[in-house]
């Protein structure tokens, strides 16, 4: 049996000393123009072209190419800092097979420097199609001659569970089998999202809300997916822009793993993910994206454009001490992360 | 300014007399074995390797060849009886690039033979994010050396609206500029898909389900959206398998056109679409996944499996009638339908 994933990210936050998740949203008008000259170079010369011959499938190519060579450079700066990343695939897959090869390859990349990766794709569907989503990103797909093979293999992904049990069930089959696992959609970090997730139900449900019905459903689903550290692999994702609403969430489903996003660009400080933890310091990991990857654009962390990498790992140094002093302002902090 | 989406939509009904919507869901282990050979072949030619040398990367190519190559016969034979196809993204994703490869092949050979495009893909994120799926599936990306194309290029694509207005403004402002739109989740096909979406909300909400609230919004949401002819480009998704509450969504989303999922091998029939039409015969289409692609399989289109087009081609014929036929006895067909 592969050991269980909410294992291994709490093993991986210890040794790294730091709940932090690398976020790895590309976009192309902040990646420095050394990596997408370099990029445009590296396509030239394997086509055997020059610039100005570049056809349309070059330019994709060249875009999808300086994606990875870019993360590669946050990766080798903050894989001594941080042990967690999550690329975003909407930024890949908008540039099509072009854009999901370098989210694959970047994956790939992560896992070689010891990155535990959760590829951020809220994916959602009925239940088969939800087990080919499953079974693509996390476990193992049947291939033209009978046999069968791992594919993307992340080690967890983000889910969006409006479908309900059916469409989440083949999720926890493959993360059982196969070590891995999600982290379900309650309340998103986004200005709008109370419009659905905010709304009360009615008294049969408790006068619960929406968010607070789908963490419920999430400790439910996760409970054959917990490890011998007390965590399950089924997470849950509760933006760092509702910290109030976090405590709700924490209490409804105590040993799922909350995934933070909204932290840095969008508002979120280390103080305001403290209600996503559990007392005993776990149960919570924080993603930053823009403001360590674009860092260098930034007034506390400004550099050249190619020195982006060494501003991303003192973006992600300052992110560990917040988080860090965060936790031990409100007493939490775990031994091993001492 | 380009044709509106729901006009190109309903016209494209009245050219082929027909809403049904072709599904091109293809699954490797109902692929005939004659197009697995003649994929495994091409792939062999193309790397001039025999075939017991073929590696790992090969074999994920020849997978997505054997999904080209499928759909091909499907589109071929079935592009004179309907003018919409739906392939679903999860069964092509799986095999991650080399997948999404077969998918965009796919959407550009169904366009070339007249189909309209709808990317089953129920995509979901907040705002810039949401922008970047956006752009890619519907409209127009930035590349490398800042010039702007179509990626994928779909003519419209299926999304979920747990994350509130932020996250569906990019798919209206996107297909307002591009003639593009889009289908929202209100009552998924599947057995669990209550869960959720069948919830009450509380009086404040005038005690409506989850999936009604939803198709409020959807019609809210596609107000700006509305064509020429009295529909809107933001459409809603309505299982075919919960005729009692198209009825409602109906009601509250009467210029929204109805995608109805769950025809055939779900088990909902002809008769069981009609609550999701309008009285004046539009509003509603009706997807056909496995029981079309796979006839060939089932009882009433049994054929050998190298004639899975034409079983696929008979399934499509008998599908339209049993609609049509419905519609009559319901007194809603139009003119141009007849």
């Amino acid at each position: 049996m592969p050991r269980n994933f909410a294992d291994r990210l709490l093993d991986k936050i210890d040794e790294m000393k730091n709940p932090s998740v690398v976020g790895l949203d590309p976009r192309i008008q902040d990646i420095p123009q050394s990596v997408i000259q370099n990029a445009i170079k590296s396509v030239c010369d394997a086509s055997h072209k020059e610039l100005k011959y570049l056809d349309l499938e070059d330019k994709f190519r060249a875009t999808a190419r300086a994606f990875f060579d870019f993360n590669v450079g946050i990766l080798d700066n903050t894989c001594e800092i941080a042990g967690i990343c999550k690329p975003q695939m909407a930024f890949y897959e908008q540039y099509g097979h072009y854009g999901v090869g370098a989210f694959e390859e970047t994956a790939k990349y992560a896992k070689s420097k010891g990155f535990i990766t959760i590829g951020d794709v809220k994916r959602n569907d009925i239940k088969d199609t939800a087990q080919a989503y499953a079974d693509g990103l996390l476990g193992v797909v049947e291939l033209v001659d009978g046999s069968s093979h791992s594919s993307l293999d992340l080690d967890a992904i983000t889910i969006n569970g409006y479908l309900g049990s059916d469409g989440v069930k083949p999720f926890i089959d493959v993360s059982k089998k196969h070590g891995k696992g999600f982290f379900l959609l309650a309340k998103t970090s986004n200005t709008s999202s109370g419009e659905l997730q905010d709304l009360l139900l009615d008294k049969i449900h408790g006068g619960r809300k929406v968010y607070e019905q789908m963490a419920l459903k999430a400790n439910l689903w996760g409970e054959e997916l917990v490890g011998d550290r007390g965590y399950s692999s089924a997470g849950v994702v509760v933006g760092a822009t509702y910290p109030t609403d976090a405590v709700s969430v924490r209490s409804k489903a105590e040993r799922a793993i909350i995934l933070v996003p909204g932290y840095g660009s969008q508002g979120g400080m280390g103080k305001d993910t403290i209600p996503n933890f559990n007392r005993d310091g776990y149960g919570a990991i924080v993603n930053n994206s823009r403001n360590l990857t674009f860092a260098y654009k930034l007034k506390n962390f400004r550099a050249p454009p190619n020195k982006y990498g060494e501003a991303a790992k003192k973006s992600a140094e300052a992110m560990k001490l917040d988080i860090l002093g965060a936790m031990k302002d409100a007493g939490i902090i775990p031994e091993a992360l001492k």
